[in-house]
């Protein structure tokens, strides 16, 4: 085992003591979950429509602050119906960071149009407005009432920054890059349910946010995501849309225009509003956690921990270490031995585009990408490994 | 009230005795969904992993007889996986009947094709092999190595039957016509899990067929699909394509083509294997139901009950008659007139042709389904109707 890792090993010990494998981040159910799953099987409303899945999103838009937010079955539909609504059309082109979850991108193919890649802010991994603004400076000419991409040729149609780990990212700063190029802001807040920066919650700076509760998540609905704005307008066609913009009738099938089966059933919803209730405990676990990865890494001058950035509350989703490696080879053989002792650690994502189907894409230049890439290590953060 | 709502009234009080409201269908929880879906909630597995959606998917395979079974998000995830995989592509045509669910041609816009309309068959709903070979023959005309529609220039890329109220669609004279186009054929089985033709099931005919799962469905998983085939390597493309592509690998991430989080949750799986162990029995409840509906309206001169064709067994999921009206007004005031009763009857779906973001697609000529639009209406079918 190299001295990195053998290091490594030695402070996950001390943050993690006890026997047995220790998970990257596993889910815990221990308020009303069955409660609310056995009420939502009995009433016989599992499907899409129920009294929880009203409730689920009555309780998110109540957490978060935002004025609407609408239940769907993953953040992937979440994201494909933001976009969408935000007027992006096929052939055109959709800024998101080079560093984040396959979905981001994914989402913005489903939409016909394609990712364009941006570099990372080196401290809190998200998208750099600063990187954008020069970024653009380079790239984008007026065209239309908008403004395109002058090397492609295609309309700029959006961005999509996403909050990774759970940290925020700069959203002043990057909406005022939005603005001047006239784009609309969906926010990715998929692993940052419970992030706050100046005080307001991930997912409310921009047009809209979308969230996910899938399995991995802070909390879970077993599979599902929702869509938060504070434009009416906006909340109401995503509900459209995810509904089969189906129009209101006592019992004639009519819809007026193509969409989607996207709802979150009302089995999912029940479990979400179980896991809601415990979200508060949630985040003082996994800030407590935060807290004994931050003091143990202090003194290791070779690892740094990826920690919240100023006047922001991370949900601190996943905690991360900074290494001195070369390449993602090296990367690795330090996550093998670290999984070989127990310890589930996992790299950040492959940059999008090194993906076979995104490899043609247009892209920033990336160096802040590309050395994150390389040199952090996603550890153990379920909120089960820091008992009250 | 008219003289045919009386009449039909007093048939449905005749089949559906006793008091309170009698809905269109209805789910029935009463054996291990409970027990499932809390063990499913112990374990921690809610979410894409875990042991029930690979029973749920093994239970399928078996119970259909299709060597695969890949467990989906819903019915329109399903279609949509399934006509991308047949090939479909950006601005072709695919074949899909005017009387459908909006989800039949919602998938295939999902692809970015154009839905092109067929017509029904007069007995049991479905695409009309006869009228689709007759209608080919006018428009189709080869082009490279297949078929274009000569009207519009576009590729006719797969065509997809669907089996309308559970009763099969003519499968073996479908196939025929579409082998002599080179069209690949999926069926959408959403409302057909139980029902076979010559002892083989639906969605077992074609290249692959789509279950749907959806709390108005005979078995639900609150909301879920899944894909049906025996081509090996259409089922690992489906399950690659539903899993956002991602490459075997202990950690890395790394996913080589656009895809979806389409996977079935492990929650909704736990739901599904428990319901499926009630199917037979719902079917034999659903089987005892149409013989009365079917014994009562043979004394009715002027209405028809929608049985299933010959050589199939239908799983009944929606009962219906056939009535003598001129226009939906018509059979709107008998809906109407049987909803104020307490008898939840509904029409069959508005012709897709009608709908305004279909309205400037290709389409056969539709006598058929046009007539059935206005004459026919869905009776009240819930397992529970009938006591065993």
């Amino acid at each position: 085992m190299s001295v990195v890792a053998n290091r490594l090993v030695q402070v996950l010990g001390a943050v993690l003591p006890g026997d047995g494998p220790k998970a990257l981040h596993e889910p815990e159910f221990a308020g009303n979950e069955w409660a609310y799953t056995k009420e939502c099987i009995d009433s016989g409303w599992v499907s899409s429509a129920g009294k929880f899945v009203e409730e689920f999103e009555a309780r998110l838009a109540q957490y978060t602050g935002a004025r609407w937010a609408v239940a769907v079955v993953n953040g992937t539909a979440a994201l494909h119906i933001a976009i969408s609504l935000a007027g992006v059309r096929r052939d055109e082109e959709v800024l998101i960071p080079a560093l984040t979850f396959v979905a981001t991108a994914n989402a913005v193919a489903h939409c016909g149009a394609s990712p364009h890649f941006l570099d990372s802010e080196p401290s809190a991994l998200g998208l750099d407005p600063a990187a954008l603004h020069e970024h653009l400076a380079r790239i984008a000419e007026r065209s239309g009432g908008g403004w395109r991409n002058r090397l492609t040729g295609r309309r700029l149609a959006a961005i999509v920054p996403m909050h990774a780990l759970g940290h925020p990212v700069d959203m002043p700063s990057l909406l005022e890059v939005a603005g001047r190029y006239q784009l609309p802001v969906i926010e990715d807040a998929a692993e940052s349910l419970g992030s706050t920066l100046g005080g307001r919650h991930t997912g409310t700076f921009g047009l809209a946010g979308t969230l996910s509760f899938n399995g991995n998540k802070i909390v879970t609905t077993g599979g599902g995501g929702a869509i938060l704005t504070n434009d009416a307008e906006f909340a109401r066609h995503a509900r459209h849309l995810t509904t089969t913009a189906k129009l209101p009738h006592a019992w004639r099938f009519l819809h007026d225009e193509v969409a989607y089966n996207y709802r979150l059933p009302n089995l999912n919803a029940a479990l979400g509003c179980a896991q809601l209730e415990r979200l508060p405990d949630m985040l003082a676990r996994k800030r407590r956690l935060a807290a004994a990865y931050r003091n143990r890494l202090a003194a290791e001058p070779a690892m740094q921990f990826v920690d919240e950035p100023p006047e922001s509350a991370s949900n601190f989703w996943l905690n991360a270490v900074r290494l001195e490696v070369d390449d993602v080879e090296g990367r690795d053989d330090i996550i093998g031995a670290l999984v070989a002792a127990g310890y589930h650690c996992r790299p950040l994502w492959t940059l999008m585009h090194r993906l076979p189907m995104f490899q043609g894409c247009a892209r920033a230049p990336l160096p802040v990408a590309e050395k994150l890439e390389k040199t952090v290590i996603k550890l153990p953060s379920s909120a089960k490994l820091v008992q009250n």
